[in-house]
């Protein structure tokens, strides 16, 4: 694993579980996320942006794996004390995450940018790796729905994805800057990997920032997606259901269209094995279901190490079922 | 104590008990409370309005007898965790608190004003009594020491009130409007009540607000103030200790003098009988220590009823010792 400076894209969960297995498994700082802001919001008068926060909790190992968002032994007295002002309660904060949401807030109004507010915080959890917001700028997703169009933090939480998506729109990703730091990551990147998030409402979002699409498509380095789909299901989230609303199959071969011309590798459920031979692309088939760290440790190995021969000649095709990293 | 509409002045722990007595005994409605607000600040982000929160927590019952301020019952998840994260941890602010101070800052970056958002607030808690800002327009105290100048907040809890005072500015307060609110809780007052709260850095801001000193003047209702000052001391905070510093007796009759043309009444404490005949104003004598909600209720029955006379006879001179009111 020396020398490799690995970039992540990532989302939500999935996102965040790959990236803690390559963190474990890289020397420290080699790693560098770039999340997805499309789900950030304001509320309460703050803003959150809950990928980049699933993402450090996660890096940082104080998440709670039950819900797969916010912070292992939480407490809710604030959300409590909202509801009973007649507050906003469909979306959960509890007291511990509020503070990050309460220091992030105050150094956007004091005119820092976002990328140097996940900077100061994934420090303050003593987190190794970089965490990059995937613009300075804010980009809104918004979901256009059977019942209209809704923010997206109202499809996913208070609606709890039941509406049917008919298309999807990044607000404000027309204008968005790339930013310095995500320019540099992918320009140093020996390896890009496309985490197991949603690709319509996590990667998109990302690859919509002017200029990361085309960066992504010039660079040599290998670029490898891991399915978030396995067994025709999304692991977690609406990326299945979303996929056949979309007319589209559920399966992770619609993955691979969807990326089509950026990937050079995949990773395959060992459930979807039967489906190794219909991907265009060098792909490993291993078990991709991160149920604690060591399987994501192993997610990770497995990725790496794909990328390694990838490097080492990029058009290999490679098909094969390993159980683990050497 | 029907068809009497009072008018309390307020600044923290001692207003807000005098102002829970009042409560308790006038019919729901007929007390407005005039809150100092020269003690806000901004805080994490936030609007913090100490005064205004201590004198709605005191009406509500749910305010923290212990220590003056705050909530009974409070938990400081989210401080402990701000205070992690290198957050300013000087100021104490609790988690059920903490949402007031949400609530407040997202009111007010909307635009709405600060008296509607403290009128909304009190409803939420179930308060009758109305409560006031002085003021919409910001007014910051300022307090110039002999460590330079400090922000109120910085001075009072910071620094515990330890630099010696030498002299006070109402930062805002020669531009702050003075609200329809305030002038027409003033011009519909039967009585005026100085709480037993600092003159200096709680009644001062209030008259320094263009427009309330002269209407105060201008109206027949009785004015009456309750000594902050018992024996020599102040019951809480810095009030003795600034009377010194500025050069005066810290008594009872200084308050008298500060307030000099605006009172028509003065109530003394027991300890302090022997200054009656030293107050050129009708004056009563009781006991004014507020321990429990029970001596908040005779206090507020001794200034209404001093009030109530003064309305009958406006220049008797009222010079007794009573245990309690009819």
């Amino acid at each position: 694993m020396k020398n490799m400076k690995v970039v992540a894209l990532a989302g939500g969960v999935g996102g965040a579980k790959l990236a803690a297995g390559l963190q474990a498994v890289l020397p420290p700082g080699d790693l560098t996320v770039i999340v997805n802001t499309g789900d950030d919001f304001e509320h309460w008068g703050l803003t959150i942006c809950p990928d980049l926060d699933t993402v450090m909790y996660n890096l940082a190992g104080i998440h709670n794996p039950e819900t797969g968002w916010g912070l292992l032994g939480e407490s809710f007295t604030t959300f409590g004390a909202i509801s009973q002002l007649g507050g906003e309660d469909w979306f959960r904060l509890g007291d511990k995450d509020l503070a990050v949401h309460l220091r992030r807030s105050e150094w956007l109004r004091q005119g820092v940018s976002l990328t140097e507010v996940a900077d100061r915080l994934r420090r303050s959890f003593g987190i190794p790796s970089n965490i990059l917001p995937m613009s300075d700028s804010p980009v809104r997703t918004l979901v256009h729905t059977d019942e209209g169009d809704l923010p997206f933090q109202h499809y996913f939480v208070r609606r709890r994805c039941e509406p049917i998506v008919i298309d999807l729109s990044f607000v404000g990703a027309d204008q968005a800057r790339l930013t310095d730091a995500v320019q540099e990551a992918l320009s140093a990147a020996t390896l890009v990997v496309f985490c197991p998030s949603n690709p319509y409402l996590s990667l998109d979002p990302i690859l919509c920032i002017p200029g990361v699409r085309q960066q992504l498509r010039r660079m040599a380095a290998p670029k490898i997606a891991v399915s978030p789909i396995v067994g025709g299901q999304a692991i977690k989230g609406p990326a299945a259901k979303m996929m056949r609303e979309l007319g589209q199959a559920s399966s992770p071969l619609t993955v691979v269209d969807h990326f089509d011309g950026l990937l050079t590798g995949f990773v395959l459920d060992d459930q979807d094995a039967v489906l190794r031979n219909a991907v265009d692309l060098p792909t490993v088939v291993t078990n991709t279901m991160m149920t604690d760290l060591e399987s994501k440790i192993n997610l990770a190995k497995q990725v790496l190490a794909l990328g390694t021969e990838l490097m080492v000649s990029p058009s290999a095709k490679i098909r094969r079922r390993s159980k683990a990293a050497s």
